[in-house]
Formats: C-alpha cells, sequence, structure tokens
C-alpha cells in the first residue's frame, strides 16, 4: 500500500476531532464541570481542533439521568449553554449508541440543533439498526459517521458486509475502531487497506478511534494516517474508558498543518488533566489493560482490577486465559 | 521495503535484551538491591531473554565509586555473586561508553569473566575511539555491538561513514538508537532501510534502542523487527532514563517464538517494580519528556523539570523552543 504524504507533508483531509468529553465521560460517568467543559471547548477552538464530541445521546428511557452527568444525554440546553450560536470553526459532534439511544424522538432536526455530527457507534451484528440511525440523522440533516467497534473479534467477512452496507448508506466517513486496544500497527495498515476498497468504490472517507492497551493508540492512529485515513480520534491526557486513547498533544506534535496549535493544549493540560487524576479518575496504561488488550479481550475485567488495586498480573492473567 | 516476517512468524533471528539495570540505572544511580538483581536475574533465564545487561564498565577514574551503584563499574566480582558459572542460556552484557571507559584495563579476557558480550555506544563523531574498542572487545573474545546514540541530529552523510567503518570492524551487530525519543515510526523504516544496505553488504546484524517520549518505544521495535531488526533492548516496566525504553511485557506480548515467556516477567512485575516506584524511582512517559522528544532534544531539561515537579507545560515548553 502506498504511503500517503509524509511527515512534511500536510494533509487537507485530516480532521481531529477531541473524544475527551465522551470516551472521557466512560471514567467519570460523564461528571465533568461546566468550567471544565467550557475551557475545553474554547481551548479545542483556539488549538484548530475540527471537532469536538460533547458526549452520548443516551436515552433516558435506557438510563437513570440522576446516576450520570449530563454528557451522558447531550440535551440541546446543555450544548447551547457552552456554545451559544458556536460562531467558530469547531464543529460540536455527539455519539448515538445502537441500541441505547432513542434516536428518533431524542435528535432533532439540524436547524434546531447546535450539534453539527451524528456519531454511530455499532457493532458488526447490529448494521441495520445502524442504517437506520445514519438515515435518520442524515435526514435531520446532520453530518453522520459510523464507528464499527470491537473489529479485532469479527469475521472479515461480516466486516465487507458491514462496509458494502455503509457505502451503500449516506454515511460520510466510517471509523476503523481498536475498541480492546489489541491491534498491531501492521494490522492496522491491513484494516485501512480493507476499509480503503470500499471508501474508494464508495466515496467515503475514513477515521480511527484507537485505545491505549499497547502503548499502541498513538503510534496506530499515525500509521492510519500514512495509509490514507483522515478522520482522527485524540483525548486530551489520553483520557477514555481504561487504558485510554490517542494524546491530543501526542497528535498535534506530530501533524504538520499549521492550523493546528499545541499551545493552548499544554495549558490546558496543566490547568484542567493535572486536576482530574488528583481528584481520582484514573486512566491510561496499566497492566491488567495490557493484557486484556494482547489477548483481544473487552477492558471490562481489567477495569475492575484496577479498580479494585489489584496488582496480582501473574494472577489476573491466568485468569483471562482460563475464564 | 519488504516487510520480514508477519505476526505469526517465528523468527530465529531475534535477539532479546534486558536493559533494566544499565538504562533504568541511569534513574537511581545503579542503587538496586542483590534481591533485586537476583530476581531480574532469574526472571530473564525463566522468560528465555538473550540477554542481560548488567549495566556499564565505568572507568573509576573518571567515575567517583561511592557516588553510584555497583552496576555502574560492573566489577567481575559483582557479576560472578549474581550469576556464578551462569550454567544458563542466559548470556551477560555490559556497556561501555566512548570516553568513559578506561577499557584496555577494565575489561579483562574473556576468558577470565563471567560476562559475554561488550556494547560499545558511540556518538556518530567518535567514531574511531568506538571502533578501537571494539577491536579490543573482540581480540579479548568477547561478542561486540555497537550503539551509535543521537543518530536523530546527526546527518545522513555521518551516519553513511559510521556505518562504513562498522561495516568494516569485527562488530557484530549494530543499534538504531532513537536516544531523544523523537523519531516516529516511519523515520525507523527509512533509517533501517539505511541500516540494512550497510549490514548486508558487510554481514551484520541490527538492534534497536527506542525511548518512549512520545509512546513509541515499543511501536519503533516492533516496525524495526518487521524492517529486519534482530536485536531488540527491552526492560522491565520500561525502566530507563527518562520516558524510558520499550517495556518486555509489550515485547514479549508480541514476539511469537515460544521460548519467550510472559508469565515471569508478570510475577517480577509484581515483585520488584512496583517496590521501585513506590520507593520513588520516578521514570515513564510525562509531558516534558514528550516535548523534548518532539523537539529533538536531549532529555536532560525534561528530567530536571520532572524532578523539579514542574506542571507548567507550556512555560516549559517555551523555554525549550526559546534557547
Amino acid at each position: 500500500m502506498a504511503q500517503k504524504g509524509d511527515l512534511m507533508t500536510v494533509r487537507h483531509d485530516i480532521r481531529v476531532l477531541d473524544a475527551t468529553l465522551r470516551d472521557g465521560g466512560l471514567v467519570n460517568n460523564f461528571y465533568f464541570t461546566d468550567d471544565f467543559v467550557k475551557a475545553l471547548y474554547r481551548t479545542n477552538v483556539k488549538a484548530g481542533v475540527d471537532y469536538m464530541e460533547f458526549g452520548y445521546k443516551a436515552s433516558k428511557e435506557i438510563f437513570d439521568a440522576d446516576k450520570y452527568g449530563k454528557w451522558k444525554f447531550c440535551d440541546e440546553d446543555a450544548v447551547r449553554e457552552i456554545v451559544g450560536e458556536n460562531d467558530t470553526d469547531l464543529k460540536i459532534a455527539v455519539m448515538a449508541d445502537v441500541g441505547r439511544c432513542d434516536y428518533k424522538n431524542d435528535i432533532v432536526a439540524k436547524a434546531d440543533s447546535a450539534i453539527d455530527m451524528v456519531r454511530v457507534a455499532t457493532y458488526v451484528n447490529t448494521m441495520p439498526a445502524a442504517i437506520d440511525m445514519i438515515e435518520d440523522a442524515k435526514n435531520k440533516g446532520y453530518e453522520v459517521t459510523c464507528n464499527i467497534m470491537a473489529i479485532s473479534n469479527a469475521q472479515e467477512g461480516d466486516v465487507r458486509t458491514a462496509l458494502k452496507m455503509l457505502g451503500e448508506s449516506p454515511v460520510e466517513c466510517i471509523y476503523i475502531v481498536d475498541s480492546y486496544g489489541s491491534l498491531f500497527p501492521e494490522q492496522i495498515r491491513r484494516i485501512t487497506e480493507l476499509y480503503l476498497e470500499f471508501a474508494s468504490i464508495y466515496d467515503k472517507k475514513l477515521g480511527i478511534h484507537a485505545h491505549n492497551n499497547q502503548q499502541l493508540a498513538f503510534a496506530n492512529t499515525i500509521e492510519a494516517v500514512a495509509s490514507g485515513v483522515s478522520y482522527l480520534d485524540a483525548t486530551m491526557s489520553g483520557m477514555g474508558r481504561g487504558a485510554g486513547n490517542c494524546s491530543m498533544e501526542l497528535l498535534l506534535g506530530f501533524l504538520k498543518n499549521p492550523k493546528y496549535k499545541q499551545i493552548p493544549i499544554l495549558k490546558f493540560l496543566e490547568e484542567h488533566m493535572l486536576g482530574l487524576k488528583k481528584e481520582g479518575a484514573v486512566w491510561g496504561y496499566d497492566i491488567p489493560y495490557m493484557l486484556t488488550g494482547q489477548l483481544d479481550l473487552h477492558p471490562s475485567s481489567a477495569i475492575e482490577a484496577v479498580k479494585a488495586g489489584r496488582t496480582d498480573y501473574k494472577e489476573f492473567y491466568m485468569e483471562m486465559v482460563d475464564r
């Protein structure tokens, strides 16, 4: 596969998406202060970030609104309170999970919303529902992307079918998602090649959402860039479920487009991210996450182990391989 | 460049070197307890690691032996006390720095030593001295490798000259060294290609020693493997100067040769590495290291900043770019 651009190239197709509130929200049940969220918004505007994902559009019929911060639901009012008319170049995104979002009711027409983009998240086996959500969001006037999750555990034949269905849908961008943090750069290159096969037929963009279980979130993201992926997810300090994501500060240090500025990010890290850690939010590379990544398992057991303060790594490993 | 092997391949040319005592020694001035060193030795034997680097052969004329632990000097007696006759498959290595090692006197004939391999470390501009050290060690009966340090700051023409000199020397393996943690995988692939040009002419092996300033130590190591590099440096928990190195636990989780066992490593991490951290040894990815890596600078300023507990990242960045 030919490399797309090199280290000196400005790639005008690239879009950086800050997923701190959404994937980071999985760490603290979406309890971010308004002060934090406003500062993050201003930081992303200054840093030239293209999209800021505010959280999920989760259904309050399914989830108890008293048990989560407001970014689990991203009500219009909540978003408006932060962004006003959002008279900036930063676009606003939300994620909508198949089966957890009452999209027909909770996603209003784009004309009435501060939100610009709906990111539909699905497993391979729930593609028909995902397609319905994509069409719904598109008809309402949104940009729409789709994350196919947990592909490291899926059959290639099923992934091909999903890509064809997405190709024929009105989705704009298809995301490669390494949910378990199990993929190596050479696999990312191979997967990108597969996705590009469909993306070029159907004229879609590709994105990547990586996890850091094996300290490869940044590496996999920049390898995907070199292979032709355009939409790049990152979070401040890599904040995200379990081992976390690709760090914004690493990504903006790599991208050569002068529109991206690192200094606002550095300010935000010192003024806001250190505080979150001090208050007890826990994320980032650790041995239990590494092990579930290496074993291509969902990180839930590792998250439990880290929460419980377990450091009996060998025992944890044996539990993972014996189950 | 063609990929050498893939994820399913056992590559019989691969050699794993544990550099915990040597690069990790830069974190704690080589003050490891004998208990730690013995456990590390037993762990490496059980895990199938090929080489264990015990530390430096530094000159006591230059360095005050009272200010460092014994692994800065690696006296024969000290090594013997750990390994006895070393009746195992694990080979013993030491590093000898150009200008800091009285090699004529301090490195004895292999026949009288527990050490198997001398790793000469040099900058591009001290190659003639390095060649003398390589010849000396070879004549005394050792396996010899050479690390050309800080190549991210060197001219390619000078690196080519150095590679030719090494090619014509009796060195067995030439190491690609990312001293500043500034290199991206695509650069590692390009550099490997350059080194392979000379390695194939002169029939030398290649090695890689990576740093984790940009969370790329593991990624760069496995990219180098895929490109044809054989000798791989790693350390327990990535312990090493500043941001540290490629983690042994990540590397052995990646390599497919069944001779490498991960479980002894996991035991060692829980029983010994967590304790080192608790006692105050500090290493691993942090924003100041990321910044010196991105700026292709020696990590010394970042090490000072982290030691001083500085978290004014923006200010630190400005100091680095303004100097």
